[in-house]
């Protein structure tokens, strides 16, 4: 099928042709970037929900929950559940949810797992681009759900409209690993296992948090990384017109299990979606989120780029030789590889 | 102070100078770059150590009884702590640490913590640059602290020969997440807290781990990373000549609180050495992390270099205006600013 067609057939509503251009999404298939390019004019009309938290605070169940939920209001719902297994180890969790989905055995729900199967980095690329694909189908809701809260997986959960993190009740670890970067990203905490002992206390604690972000200056989120991986430009991240009417991070309580607080949940999330509208935080975060985008492919590109460069000059080994045996170091490769690459960057912008 | 009189006052085994070369490569400063290369010839030497582990599995006090007995032993420690506290809430780890840190009293024990200002990719290199530091200096031990178990950690833990993950017992949680990754870097499990209930359970799981992790033909570790972030070349991960003599990770129990098994850990870790340089192992990570190390520098100057070409021609905005509009989209933007660098890249190359 050739890419026009797959593109024609996913706008008509074809929900084959859309599991075909994820596919080819994730695997980057030769052609998967006009594909991208030519679903971008289509989208702009789902609301996107991007879940984290740590194993076991129950995501999975919350995440179908919310997906019948949505349906039985006759809103259509895409799920990209983004497993991070280790390409050696990795496999369970992806397998359990396809087991899922099919119980569920209603197109109106389209599940799909993306796993790690390279970089993290690129699988951030890839759930941006899948989200694209169920945007330009006409999906209403697209959820994005990812397992653990580390840096990658906040990098993930950016793509998303509306950031929930789910907390165990109790754990007064996870609280200290929320400290680690999550709080800045979370727009609503669910509390989940509401009926488990420590929820009040959890619940109680993450008001305290968010007060406490509230009373800072640096509070902020959302905000557009730089290309530069320095120590230092990590501090100067400022949030643009949020201080004043900035949102307050909401706590919902949920039982994923029975379904207890979901509606609530839902209701916090469309609470957000028109606070984002009203406040015009909405363009503010498209733009900061091309921005990221381009960047990044940016970046991934120029590192193909230069990994071609490298194999053209033979590769790195008589480097590393030379490193082994104390006559050079990293740096000065480092700096001897890019001075003719500089010099040519730099004159193919001055003399066009 | 000039750069050489620090190197040579750093050499000359003065803590003064290798605090402020440190500094200096945490910070980036100006020069930092000159001083690593000039500290390679004289690396080589220590033994380096790497700790990883959840928060609240007692890093910190197991590192504290680690150091005081190589002290006791007469050896020179260097310890570098890895602070991932984001920029907005953190500071407490590192706080109490350097509290900790001052009560030792003992500069034959140099503790250092290093926080992610910036993103957790410079701080990688970052600390290997610390290590080198530590190492020309004359440290018998390097100790390399992380929390936590993210990707961005097992980058950081990877600039040791010897990675040790601390498992705290009785947490089927804490499995989990072993699975999603750090199995395939640790060469010796600490379960801390030994004295606590589950300890047992937790011991026996993780040799099970272990032992299925040896049955399967994708085990390995280490491996040099691709500049390129796919989602395919992952998969073709391999590793060179462990599979017939392989390590086997240890499982040690502790408690570091009493120092009970901190011996038995100190054992298993010369072990590990000895292996690792009766193997030919040592140079094969030590090619694999110098290949890495001159990657990821190109990586960082690469996307300098992109920055400063996008700000030369005027940034980003117009570009994400039109892509606002729906009248391109990030592939092609990214394509076409790509476009002339390649060209003159490949140019460069052909006529030099």
């Amino acid at each position: 099928m050739s890419e026009d067609t797959l593109i024609e057939e996913l706008l008509a509503g074809k929900h084959r042709a859309l599991a075909r251009v994820i596919t080819k999404i994730e695997n980057r298939s030769p052609g998967y970037r006009d594909l991208v390019s030519k679903l971008h004019e289509h989208t702009g009309n789902a609301e996107v929900i991007g879940i984290t938290g740590s194993p076991g605070a129950g995501k999975s169940t919350l995440v179908d929950k919310m997906a019948s939920t949505y349906r039985d209001r006759g809103e259509t719902v895409g799920v990209i559940a983004i497993d991070p297994s280790s390409p050696f180890t990795g496999g369970a969790v992806l397998g359990d949810r396809i087991r899922m989905a099919s119980n569920v055995g209603d197109m109106d729900v389209f599940f799909r797992s993306m796993s790690a199967r390279g970089s993290l980095g690129g699988l951030s690329t890839a759930t941006t681009d899948a989200v694209k694909a169920l945007d330009a189908f006409g999906k209403d809701k697209i959820i994005v759900e990812t397992v653990g809260a580390g840096q990658n997986e906040i990098e993930i959960v950016k793509t998303a409209d509306t950031v929930s993190v789910l907390v165990p009740p109790g754990s007064g670890d996870d609280i200290q690993m929320l400290k680690a970067g999550i709080l800045e990203i979370a727009d609503i905490f669910v509390v989940n296992k509401a009926d488990m002992e420590g929820a009040n206390r959890t619940v109680m604690e993450l008001k305290e948090m968010i007060e406490m972000r509230d009373a800072s200056p640096m509070a902020g989120h959302h905000g557009a990384e730089s290309l530069v991986d320095t120590a230092d430009n990590g501090g100067t991240e400022t949030e643009t017109g949020t201080d004043e009417e900035g949102w307050q991070p909401t706590v919902v309580e949920t039982i994923a299990k029975t379904g207890e607080g979901v509606e609530e949940f839902l209701g916090a999330i469309t609470e957000h979606v028109a606070w984002l509208s009203e406040s015009g935080e909405l363009e503010v975060q498209a733009r900061q989120r091309y921005e990221a985008e381009i960047k990044t492919l940016l970046r991934e590109d120029t590192a193909a780029l230069l990994e071609e460069e490298l194999s053209a000059r033979g590769g790195l080994e008589s480097h590393i030789d030379r490193v082994l045996r104390k006559e050079t170091d990293p740096y000065t490769i480092a700096d001897e590889l890019m001075a003719p690459i500089e010099d040519c960057v730099g004159e193919a912008r001055r003399e066009p």
